[in-house]
């Protein structure tokens, strides 16, 4: 197998410490060769959901590359350390937990999973640095997934919300509320013309009730003005005419979200 | 046109989400040849003023390169997305909002525009992924700027403020704050000369008068005395021996200030 | 000599500025072959401690390098600007502040130090885009050390607190919290077998009193049970089960922690 020139990072390791830091050093020494693309490292801490929506994002515009992604609330515990190799071509490393699923869908499918031999030696608490950038390394130096471990029959699964449509309405969850406020919603534009909704839409909020307009893009909303869009996710996302959604409606991920009318 | 060997970037984007990994993706699949410099994401969301001079205050450190920089609270309305080449040899991509004004008079002037053609079936919510970075990464690898769009004879302008000297006063805003709380003035030590203020200078902020003396180095102030000093940009600031003047002041950026004697 | 393929990066200057991007500039217009690899820029303002924590804690995981490091209250000062080889071979930068030393004990220790001449046209703000960047990009690309300034007899020291061990309690302090709450104390295992505690230890903080489980990894601990972990560093650090214990526990860098029993 050809060496790979990319390798992605996601983590919710924060950029305070020297987590990101020293795992590109452990990238630097064992592939020398290949440009690392940090995606974010600002996950939430130990938010295996997110980690994972947001990686699943991001894979389909990068080069063919080995997806280094830790989120691991379990390090240290008995979930194994994996890699996958993907329909694409890609392969992804990371822990056992869901993190890697819906990047794999994304990259064409789960092709075969391997499991990461645990390191007696090392520290119980990193394996970001001791086992998966290693790992990630290795197989951008050309070692084969099957080359890392023996094979693992099924990866553990993740529950991704999705929309529910009925009575003309589409109840969905916020997934992902970004820099700028704007809200992603488990829910597309199909379920949207599915429930048949209007151009005003009535949206229903933990706390409120609000009037949104469809829009195209950001700059067809008047300040102020609420807005229901397509996002660059393909997905439906309430935003607000150059201003905050999430602060204005009070809402963040999990929360409950009703379109109506 | 021999193609460029780095792409600087510089945003209001954050690094919680993967807007900035996505458009690294992006220019690794379209450049694969260039090193790709961060200068900051952290612009305030929407704020083309600080972004336009964040990005001035930076090209002249770097490379002969292609600056890529998406602060853009127009995004998906008729606003151009434009390539600008400069009398150094640089070029410019962004939109014509006024964000590339200020870096283009650093470096030579502006010596030719272009308009980059909408491109219909893309989101219109992340032109930085869907024009701007691709873009970036055709005039990296060799494209001519003339090749990228029709010529465009006039850019959008950008008003940035100036100092105002009478009556022995200088009479100028805050531009930015920094992350030590140093505050630089839209003021020079040229206007300091031309209102003839002495070694200690009196600092009228909208909120209260403190006296500054006029220092060479953060190191010459003691601990909580405040400075004005020539910085590191050749503009005028406000700064407290190893702590934050904005802070301390209870000043920001737009801020009217005056000083005098 | 042979020049560097690497140059790390660390520094207290943020992410919302551009003082890093302008460093990263220097380095490609100086050092176009090298890699940079960021260990972090958010040391807090100031703290030479911090940053030199850090900086010791990941030189070990990188390759031979060049590393950068710019913490510098003194900036402007009389302080030195230095460059101090190490016994494994690298090359560290910065000031003369003691920012370097735990580095350098880390990395094989001080081989030879030389001063960085002041660069009289230069802005007394900046030494990091003025002094220390250029001065890193010269040795990666093969100025040897002694070639860049006049030999130093010895650094300025730092002092890094330590565990005092007596009447079977370990007496310490908070070196780092991490981004996940986790406490790394000034204190190791041996530390802990010299006092002779117990699997069940008491925690004597500044405000109150706790039992903490003396655990290998953070999977071993119950949602909010306080355990007693060896770190990835080697060190003792208080954590808690999937929570932040240094919010938990109101302690922070510098705060006096007794173990006891």
């Amino acid at each position: 197998m050809a060496p790979y020139d990319v390798v992605s990072f996601l983590s919710d390791f924060g950029q305070r410490d020297i987590f990101v830091g020293v795992c590109h050093g452990v990238l630097a020494r064992g592939a020398p060769h290949a440009r690392v693309i940090d995606l974010t490292h600002e996950v939430p801490a130990h938010d295996v959901l997110t980690g994972a929506l947001l990686l699943a994002r991001a894979v389909g515009h990068l080069p063919r590359a080995v997806h280094l992604a830790v989120v691991d609330p379990g390090v240290g515990t008995a979930r194994h350390g994996i890699v996958v190799g993907t329909g694409r071509g890609d392969v992804l490393v990371g822990p056992d937990n869901g993190l890697l699923v819906p990047a794999a869908d994304e990259l064409g499918g789960v092709a075969a999973a391997y499991v990461l031999p645990a390191r007696e030696g090392d520290s119980a608490t990193f394996d970001g640095r001791d086992v998966f950038a290693p790992a990630a390394a290795l197989l951008a130096s050309g070692t084969p997934p099957a080359g890392m471990g023996p094979a693992l029959g099924a990866l553990e699964g993740l529950t991704v919300p999705v929309a529910d449509v009925q009575d003309a309405a589409v109840r969905c969850r916020v997934l992902l509320v970004d820099r700028f406020g704007n809200c992603q919603l488990a829910a597309t534009p199909a379920n949207a013309v599915a429930a048949g909704l209007a151009e005003v839409v009535e949206v229903v909020t933990p706390t409120g009730e609000h009037r949104a307009h469809r829009v195209r893009a950001f700059g067809d909303l008047e300040p102020g003005q609420l807005g229901l869009i397509e996002d660059s996710d393909g997905q439906l996302a309430l935003v607000l005419g150059r201003a905050d959604a999430a602060a204005a409606l009070a809402v963040g991920p999990g929360d409950d979200i009703v379109l109506r009318g």
